[in-house]
């Protein structure tokens, strides 16, 4: 810490995101990435724009992308944000949305940005318990609030809150906007974006990093009435005119033109993700019903921090986080079938290893 | 306006960049873009990166860029922080050194993003007006205050302050952060980088996209002592841990190892500018003494607004702010010698006919 920090510098704790380490080669499934790659159109269009154009500036209003994203989803173009990542579009919508004399709230687990950005925008925040069972509760999300944001499926639950529990929590909070993150649902989520054209007070953000293997190019969306957009707009003028290069754009539009493999690379990993399941089951693991690119898994004799530990050894990550409440499981990212068979070896090793020395 | 925005989003005037229309093909002198395309290098590195690595989160810490420019300046990786364009990186300074109950400062006419961030953070800010001939007064920065900014050359006069002056404002206020934008420093303007190794209060921020061609790729980095780099990081990864994706990173790493087309290309802009500014002063403009890629310029007998709309009206786009003290100006790009020569060609038939009608 230093005298020139700002209060705001000293008092916030940072994100933390899965571990990118350098030693040596590991199996990936820590971060939540897609095992495949993007579509090869959005090879081409990176290679055919990667010109001279690079040195003017990009569209500030990044119209082609949002019309795009728009004719994609049957919208207006007033309707679509784009930004670098859903989390700068979070980021902004905390800004647009949330006032620091009201209270917010989330559930008690979920995606661990939101408090960080409740902390760096100054925001009271009131955290919602799941159930037991880690689901959330429509009921609880009523009376007095600043606004709300829920993930759907949930992080790092994995689970998915049906759309008349999102219905019955947009209409309990008219006067509030309610964030729905919808990062990973387009593995086997019911999304709500439809919903915006009835209420004026949902917005809906999607990131193209998971189903549309993107992570490298940093963009994310946001859909909502134009009103909501227009504040988007507002913020993001007034923080960075051109937050999306010109070929993170150009990647994008290609990504969404290309609807066949986008299909075909979801299934393949909601195909990876029930077959594991399954082999997980057998193992004796406890696991959410996942609707994500992750599971999130429980072993009723072994901790999951020796578990993570193990793994890690044996040159595989996955995530472990050490709260309450979900400090004995493991949320483990979709890779290959290669990978997730290296995955199960490793866990039948880890297993039998630790079962064999309290078996002593 | 809509009664799902913040407070702040009702109260933010965001900043305008300059237009970037669609109607028909202009010649662009208005976003002080260079004229010249980025080094073949950088075009090379993204066809190479462009792959099926792209599903993968760049490096969040962006070490290989950080360590190239550490390189370059002959400084630590701990003293370098990279982000999305330097509009982004002067974002995550006001907020990790400016606090809201203290005062910051800034020339009365400068870069006109400053002010924007000030209002988004909901900080004080008092403008210091500068010289009548447009010159920054070191003595005018001192007493107690919350932070400096100063755009070194200033934009948009173009005018640079030499290194006596920013030392004086520095050791003025050594409890404070003094940020020194150097966007334009690369066009003739003398960097106090070197400096920040003896204050630790000392920012200085660069960008990408004048001097290196790629306002495409939005790259944008800071420089100081490994303190405020480290509050730098703070703010950041509470806001976006991935702000660079993998394209634009690898596009900066080759731009600064490629110093031959760099020299290069800053001395094609700078002989142009030299040129053409002896061609407006033969023509009875006023031009301020230029270490940018634009020229700032005034003529005695027709108005600015006049010539910037004439101008426009054939095909040929420069910037004019309506504001006290320079509407009377024109902030013109250097462009390639063509296009300067056009712009002056339409300049002149301008003159002519506006001198023409006021002396019938």
């Amino acid at each position: 810490m230093s005298k020139y920090w700002s209060e705001l510098a000293k008092k916030i704790e940072p994100y933390v995101p899965g571990e990118q380490p350098k030693d040596r080669k590991y199996i990936k499934l820590n971060t939540n990435e897609n095992p495949y790659p993007p579509s090869p159109r959005v090879i081409d269009a990176i290679n055919r724009l990667a010109n001279e154009s690079l040195r003017l500036y990009p569209d500030p209003n990044c119209d082609d992308l949002r019309d795009t994203i728009a004719l994609y989803h049957r919208l207006h173009r007033s309707q679509v944000f784009v930004g670098n990542g859903s989390d700068e579009v979070l980021a902004f919508a905390f800004m647009a949305f949330f006032d620091p004399d009201k209270t917010i709230l989330f559930p008690d687990i979920t995606y661990s940005f939101y408090p960080v950005y409740a902390e760096l925008f100054n925001l009271k925040h009131r955290t919602v318990p799941l159930s037991d069972d880690f689901d959330i509760i429509a009921g609880d999300y009523a009376g007095e609030n600043g606004g709300i944001i829920i993930a759907n499926p949930n992080a790092p639950t994995a689970k998915q809150i049906d759309k008349e529990a999102i219905i019955k929590i947009i209409e309990s909070n008219l006067n509030s906007v309610v964030i729905i993150d919808e990062a990973y649902v387009d593995f086997g989520g019911e999304s709500v974006i439809q919903l915006i054209n009835d209420y004026p007070n949902l917005l809906v953000v999607q990131t193209l990093s998971k189903s549309r293997s993107l992570a490298g190019m940093r963009l994310g969306f946001a859909l909502g009435h134009q009103d909501l957009i227009q504040a988007l707009d507002r913020i993001k003028n007034s923080f960075n005119s051109y937050t999306l290069d010109r070929l993170a754009i150009g990647a994008a539009v290609e990504a969404f033109k290309d609807e066949e493999y986008f299909r075909e690379t979801c299934l393949k990993v909601v195909n990876t993700r029930e077959r594991i399941s399954g082999v997980l089951k057998e193992m004796g693991f406890k696991l959410t019903d996942s609707k994500a690119n992750f599971i999130f898994a429980s072993h009723p004799k072994i901790k999951a921090r020796d578990l993570f530990s193990g793994l890690r050894e044996k040159g595989i990550l996955v995530r472990y986080f050490n709260k309450p409440r979900i400090d004995n499981y493991l949320r483990i990212t979709i890779g290959t079938d290669e990978e997730m068979d290296c995955m199960v070896e490793a866990l039948k090793l880890l297993l039998e290893s630790n079962l064999g020395d309290s078996a002593k």
